[in-house]
């Protein structure tokens, strides 16, 4: 019997993300293991809500500051609402981004802001993921995947390729931190490429 | 010449605070000092979207954390780019609600929080108001003129008269912990002789 475990997946915006945590949650479920797929921002009914103030409106909707802490919000959220739950029921949690992110996003790319989001995680998530897949990628061809995506969730896209490559950077810097949960995956691949990549690291570190 | 000044009103709800913060505001501009009229949560566009998410929906659609951070973030919104700028322009700033608001409702009134509540606001607030009112009043009739007034903002009034009562406790214990800027005004009096009281006050500390 596998334990519960917390897998997150991160990487800049248009890397693939969201297609490898929906092929590995489809993977661990047809082999019988309980698992449910979720994503921040969001992932809970009030943290989606949160998820709109983030990622609709002009790039400086919110000053860093107050991004951090609607992110830390909508987390809390998620986490109480959504991940502890699961984990609780046994069930494997895989989550298309978590804290990783805001470390890259708002610590690491948009000022000096690293201590704020380390001093909110202390204070109100604590948590981390068992395991972490970041999908590595050139940002060219990534900010080109998620433009031709339309996604509708263009503020952070809007910031354009420039913060993408110090984004890039940031993961990079992030898989060398937390060597022991982290997992950097070559991106520029055929998904079908990827997926096997992952389904065999998270079969190796049940 | 009168310096600019951040001057808050505090108060359970249906004490009258916003009432008393615009008879300020009209009798200040009316003497000619340059002032600004705001409220909490919101006084900004980004934090009036917020306030949207705080003051709509069930008492429990956010956990006491949550809440923390969204108020937080509000805040953080507010001051930036509504207080700060008018502070710096010069103008008066009177408000019907800011910090104080926070520690009482989160930190005292729903469970032991307030540990958390002085660290955020030590990480991203920090100021306070040179002047606070804090209109004390009887929370039963402070309820029925609140319930009278079908604000539509009734999360926190649905939370019943108990609650009015712990956060009564809280204001007044606020007022011996900061008792240089923190004046208790007696609620239960016309609107016009609380007036009389708070402009003499604010005159004299001027």
């Amino acid at each position: 019997m596998t334990r519960a475990r917390f897998i997150t997946f991160e990487g800049i915006d248009g890397s693939g993300k969201s297609t490898q945590s929906r092929l590995l949650h489809d993977h661990l479920t047809g082999t019988g293991l309980p698992a449910i797929l979720t994503r921040e921002p969001g992932g809970a009914p009030g943290a989606e809500d949160i998820r709109r103030l983030l990622v609709e409106g002009d790039p400086d909707r919110w000053s860093p500051e107050t991004e951090i802490l609607l992110f830390t919000a909508a987390r809390r959220d998620h986490l109480e609402r959504t991940i502890q739950p699961a984990l609780k029921a046994g069930k494997t949690v895989i989550c298309d981004r978590f804290a990783d992110s805001t470390r890259v996003y708002q610590g690491a790319a948009r000022g000096d802001l690293r201590t704020l989001v380390d001093r909110l995680h202390d204070a109100v998530i604590r948590i981390e993921p068992d395991l972490t897949f970041i999908i590595d990628m050139d940002p060219d061809a990534a900010l080109a995947r998620g433009l031709a995506r339309n996604s509708g969730e263009d503020r952070f896209e809007d910031m354009g390729a420039a913060f993408q490559h110090k984004l890039r950077a940031g993961f990079l810097a992030l898989a060398r931190d937390y060597p022991s949960r982290c997992h950097l995956i070559d991106g520029n691949r055929s998904a079908n490429d990827i997926a096997t990549d992952i389904r065999a690291i998270t079969q190796a570190t049940a």
